[in-house]
């Protein structure tokens, strides 16, 4: 069942116990909404706890009251609600099943699956942090420097630090709520944008082998499966093409498997979805991906083609 | 002789002609700032003239009006007053020699040197773009889509988009204010991080180098003279290494001639201008520089055994 804000707002105040969740592989905006939530629920005097079923990465320990987050280790958990962010039900791991209370789910995705008894979705806010910023003024919480740096923590991830598109006036004037509050811009971006040494050396292993293509409107990333083999992961590889000046495509291949090679695809304003279509992929006209069934010089070559069609 | 923003704003409107400049070797907010404040004298029905004696960087092509800066090639320029943004006196090239009018000077830097007839100085705000955004409000003028993208571009600069730790909650807020007046996040910071292919390639070369030390509190890129003299410029690449998990100190060591290098210093924690002025440098505790009169591998050894004694 839909239900507004407000509405929201006196579910959570009725509960005097609850289960607060966010979703496996937790990123900053799972983190920080759920940790505000948290904190404000103990303010307001609720027994809470704060599970979530997964590790949680190093960079986060910044986070205040990060040591609350426990993962589901206990038979079962009784609880008046159960209350989950950013995230639809499947990917609560195993509180799903350990924690039986009526759901109360708050998010910001479009995709969310609707499977809670109470859902306040809202997917023109960037970040489920600021539904949470959005909550503490409907609960009449004013956010403490704690809370500010959860919930900015949690807008700065979804927003790309306020460079992505779905950046709104809303979301800043959140952000700057926060930092009022006692938010540390400086910390959050510090710790958002930390990367392990590997993680380092590998990009930089990896950028060995950019190559141009068509004047410089193509910028390629190309990755033998023998470098493949050494590398942890190739997040954020891509970008360090697509911001090469006069760039308008950028590409990653990756021969994952001797002979087979996965794609990924950036544009600045060609349709890159129609090029991984043609190798039955798939995407967005900006961001597309595809397979190809060859070794890297033969999956570069056809891919090159492709593009070159289009252009 | 200091004035008020309202003076100041009293000021431009008095004035029936104005040239506008801002410092050689623009950056977002020199351009961003002056840009908007010629648009909306323009729109007040002033003449007015826009002079940079600099190139303008490929990069900010995005910026509403930028053709409109001129490089000062007349033999002289008449007008009421002579507005110089983000700027003192003597870095605006032959704008200073060539125009005689009263000067306005409007920054936000706290070393202004106050060369000026009229000077309104905030240091508070982290962009003078942030000071025009006060002045549009001051004169009525409500900023259009150029306007905003201008501003806009300004603040985002010289925060490093909202990162830095000069970013306010006003900085926000003005932020919020340009976007809803029509600037597009998305497409100031994708111009503002582009590079050139040469500058990818070369911090790649230069990544090869990276090495920890002291169990990874220290991070380094050594850049020899022979590697040196392949690469174009090295801005940026100390953070490179400054990203690194548990790192405190970041260290650049490029050895600019046979002989001489030189070395920049970035920390979290320790204090490096104490480092630098153990070789004669200087700085602030978390960023400083020095030159040590070595080839690179001796000065490196040299540089990490002070960097030991500090930890």
């Amino acid at each position: 069942m839909k239900i507004s804000l407000k509405e929201t707002a006196a579910k959570l105040l009725s509960a005097d116990s609850l289960v607060i969740t966010s979703h496996v592989n937790p990123d900053g905006d799972a983190l920080g909404s759920s940790l505000a939530l948290y904190q404000m629920m103990i303010r307001l005097g609720k027994r809470a706890e704060l599970l979530i079923d997964d590790d949680i990465p190093e960079a986060f320990s910044f986070l205040p009251d990060i040591a609350a987050i426990k993962k589901p280790e206990a038979e079962s958990y009784d609880a008046d609600l159960l209350v989950m962010l950013d995230v639809s039900r499947d990917r609560i791991g195993r509180v799903a099943e350990k924690c039986r209370a009526p759901i109360l789910n708050i998010d910001h995705h479009i995709t969310n699956d609707g499977e809670a008894d109470f859902l306040y979705l809202d997917a023109g806010r960037a970040a489920t942090a600021e539904i949470v910023y959005q909550l503490a003024r409907e609960l009449a919480v004013e956010p403490d420097e704690a809370v500010a740096m959860c919930i900015y923590t949690g807008i700065s991830t979804d927003t790309g630090n306020f460079k992505f598109s779905n950046t709104t006036p809303f979301t800043m004037r959140a952000a700057a709520d926060m930092l009022e509050a006692g938010a540390k811009a400086h910390i959050v971006s510090e710790a958002l944008e930390q990367r392990s040494y590997q993680e380092v050396m590998d990009k930089a292993k990896a950028m060995q082998t950019i190559e141009l293509a068509f004047d410089g409107r193509v910028a390629g990333i190309y990755i033998d499966n023998a470098l493949y083999e050494t590398i942890g992961s190739t997040e954020g590889f891509i970008d360090t093409v697509r911001i090469i000046a006069g760039v308008d495509a950028a590409v990653l291949v990756k021969e994952v498997e001797a002979g087979r090679c996965r794609i990924s695809m950036r544009s600045k304003g060609m349709d890159v979805s129609r090029i991984a279509a043609a190798f039955q992929g798939g995407g967005h006209i900006r961001a597309a991906g595809c397979s190809i069934e060859k070794p890297l010089a033969e999956a570069k070559e056809m891919l090159l083609q492709e593009i070159g069609k289009a252009l």
